[in-house]
C-alpha cells in the first residue's frame, strides 16, 4: 500500500461505516477488517505470514510472539472461567507455531463496579492455568474503566515462546498429499458458553474443552513427526480454521464428516440453537496437517494423550488450487464449506 | 503466600467489595491490587522485580517483555490518540529496562458502533508512531464486544526488546548519592486530555508530550553512562515514580521543586482543576538515576537530544532507609510527598 493512500479508510464507508459485532466473529467480516485495515497498515514480512503468531529471528534464536484479547461473556462456564481462557488461548497460539510456551503478559481492563471476589477467582484460575500449560507469568498492567464503559473484566495476554531448530510450521508449508488430524471431538466450548448464556438445561452441563494444548503438541514435534501446519479450532471452529488454510496456500482440503466426533449433548445444543458444529468454536482442539507417511505414527502419539485421545484423521489435501474446504457428508454428498460473515456466537473468548 | 490461602480473597471484602476507578489510578489503591491479588497469585523472581518489564533470560540472550493497555477518553487530543500512546507507551517501558525495542503486539477490544473511520485514523497514527519508535508491529488479535459493554476502542500492546550484555537497570540497582535526572517539563500529557475532555480553553492548546524515549534513553546508554535505574512518569506522575523507587529500595530520594520545569499553561490548567502537576501522567517523559560522577555528562547527553532538550538535575538518593521522597519547596521548607489513593485523573491513558 502506498502511504499517500493513507487518508482514505480502506474499508468503503458505504458498505460498512460503523463496527459490527461480526467483524469480531472470525468469519468473513473479520478477515476483511485484518486485511484492510490492520495489514494494510501494519504490512511487513513478519506479520504477512498470517499465522496465529509471529516468528522472530533474535540474534540466531527464534522466538515466537502472539497476542490475544478475552472478553468472554459470561465470565464463568462448566469447564472454565475467563482467566482458564486467557493463559491456555495464548500458549495454544504459540504452540501453533511449534513453539514451546515460556513467558506471558496479562493486561486486565476492569470495569469500576466489578466484584473484587471476582477478580481473585479469576487470578486464581490463571495461576494455576499458568502452571498447568507450563508458561510462566512475568508481566502485566491494570486499568480500570467507568462503570458502562467496560464489561466487568476483560483480558489480554501476550507471550513468548522458543522454537527448536528447523521448524517450519503454518499454512505456507501444507501441501498436497498431507493428512489433517483433528486432535478431538468439535463445539464443546462454544456451547458450553451458550448454554449458560441462553439458559439452556441439559442432563449433565457442557464441558468446555479449553486446556493447553502443550502435551498433545510436543508429542508430534518430539516424536519426530513431520508436521507442516498445526490450527486451533478458536472463532469459527473447525470449518474456519480449514477454510483460512486451504486459502492461504490456495489448495484444497478434502474432509469426511463422519469422521469429525460431536458429543451428543453439543450436536442437541447446536440443533435447539440453529448452529452448525463445525463453525463453533473449541478451546482445547487443533488440526495438524502431516505428511501422509507420518500420519498414522502421528495419530497413534496423539491418542496416547488424554487430551487428545479421541484424535481422528478427517481428511487430506489435495492438489486442486482452489483454495476451497471441501466435505463428503454422512450421506455422500459433497459441499464446499464457506466463511460465515460473522462467527455464529460473539464473544465466546 | 501459601497454595492454601488462595480460596480467600486477599483484599478485605469489608474495605473494597468492588473494583474502584482508583484502583487503575496509579497510586495507593492500584498497589494493593497489584500486591495483595496480581502478585499474591502471580509471585515469581520475575515478576517481583517490580519493574516496567521483565528481563527475560532465553539461553544466553536477554530479552525485556512488557504489556500496557490503553483506554484513554477522549480517543484523540493534541499531539497524540490512542494509538500512537499504544505504541510510545509500550516501547518507552522496555527503554525503562535499558532494552532496545524491538517487536510490538496490537490486541484490540472495539465496541459495535465504531466509526470505522476512527479506527482507521487510530490503526495509520500507530503505524507512523511505529516507525518514529522503530519497533515492528508483527502480531495480533481483534475482538469485537456489543454496544454498551465497552467504549469505542481499548488497545492492548505487548512489546520485546533485546537488553545489551551487563545492563542492569531498575529500582533495585538505585543507590546512596545516585543523581536523578528528569528529562523535560512535567504535567503536558495528563492536561492535554483533561483540557479536551473538560473543554478548557487557552490561547494555545496543551500539547501531550507523548513520544518514544528511544533517543535520549540510547544516548544515555550508548554514551557509557552508569545509569542505574530509568522509570517513565505515566500514571501517577513524576511523584508516584520516585516514590514507588525509594519504596523500593527503602533510600530516601531529595529533590528540589524549583528545578523541576512545569509550562506556564500547564500549571495554569492544574490550578484551574486542583490538581498538582508532580501527580499529573506524561507519556514522553522519564527520571534517570546515575551515578554522581557520571551526571554532569548525563545531563548533557541529554540535552543535546530535541526530546530531552530541557533536561534537569532535580536531586539525589540519600542513606536515610525511610523508603520516602522529600521536596524543598520554593520557599525552602521540606515536605514529603505522598502516594495519592487514587489517580487525580481516571482515563489519562
Amino acid at each position: 500500500m502506498s502511504r499517500f493512500d493513507s487518508l482514505q479508510c480502506p474499508i468503503p464507508i458505504a458498505d460498512y461505516p460503523i463496527v459490527l459485532l461480526a467483524h469480531g466473529g472470525g468469519g468473513r467480516l473479520m478477515h476483511e477488517l485484518i486485511e484492510r485495515i490492520f495489514r494494510a497498515a501494519f504490512h511487513n514480512p513478519l506479520l504477512d505470514t498470517q499465522h496465529d503468531g509471529a516468528l522472530l529471528p533474535l540474534d540466531g534464536e527464534r522466538l515466537a510472539f502472539t497476542t490475544d484479547s478475552f472478553v468472554v461473556h459470561p465470565h464463568r462456564f462448566p469447564g472454565g472461567d475467563i482467566g482458564t481462557l486467557a493463559v491456555y488461548g495464548t500458549v495454544n497460539d504459540l504452540l501453533m507455531c511449534g513453539a514451546r510456551p515460556r513467558y506471558l503478559s496479562l493486561g486486565f481492563i476492569l470495569e469500576e463496579g466489578l466484584p473484587m471476589e471476582t477478580l481473585w477467582q479469576v487470578v486464581c484460575s490463571m495461576r494455576d492455568a499458568a502452571e498447568r500449560a507450563q508458561v510462566q507469568i512475568v508481566t502485566g498492567d491494570t486499568k480500570v474503566v467507568d462503570r458502562g464503559k467496560g464489561d466487568g473484566i476483560f483480558i489480554n495476554s501476550a507471550a513468548i515462546g522458543t522454537v527448536a531448530p528447523g521448524l517450519q510450521i503454518g499454512p505456507t508449508s501444507v501441501r498436497p498429499g498431507d493428512v489433517a488430524i483433528l486432535s478431538g471431538d468439535v463445539g464443546r466450548h462454544g456451547m458450553a458458553v451458550m448454554a449458560v448464556r441462553e439458559g439452556l438445561e441439559f442432563e449433565s452441563a457442557i464441558e468446555s474443552d479449553c486446556a493447553p494444548l502443550t502435551a498433545p503438541v510436543m508429542a508430534l514435534l518430539e516424536g519426530g513427526v513431520e508436521v507442516h501446519c498445526l490450527r486451533d479450532l478458536t472463532r469459527g471452529g473447525l470449518a474456519s480454521a480449514l477454510i483460512e488454510i486451504a486459502m492461504a496456500r490456495q489448495l484444497t482440503v478434502q474432509i469426511e464428516e463422519r469422521a469429525i466426533p460431536v458429543d451428543g449433548e453439543v450436536r442437541a445444543a447446536c440443533e435447539i440453537l440453529g448452529l452448525d458444529p463445525l463453525y463453533v468454536a473449541n478451546e482445547g482442539r487443533f488440526v495438524a496437517f502431516v505428511a501422509a507417511q507420518d500420519a498414522a505414527r502421528a495419530l497413534a502419539l496423539l491418542q496416547r494423550q488424554p487430551l487428545a485421545a479421541n484424535a481422528a484423521i478427517i481428511g487430506e489435501v489435495t492438489a486442486e488450487p482452489q483454495g476451497l474446504v471441501t466435505m463428503r457428508s454422512v450421506i455422500g454428498v459433497n459441499r464446499i464449506l464457506s466463511l460465515l460473515s460473522g462467527e455464529q456466537l460473539p464473544r465466546i473468548c
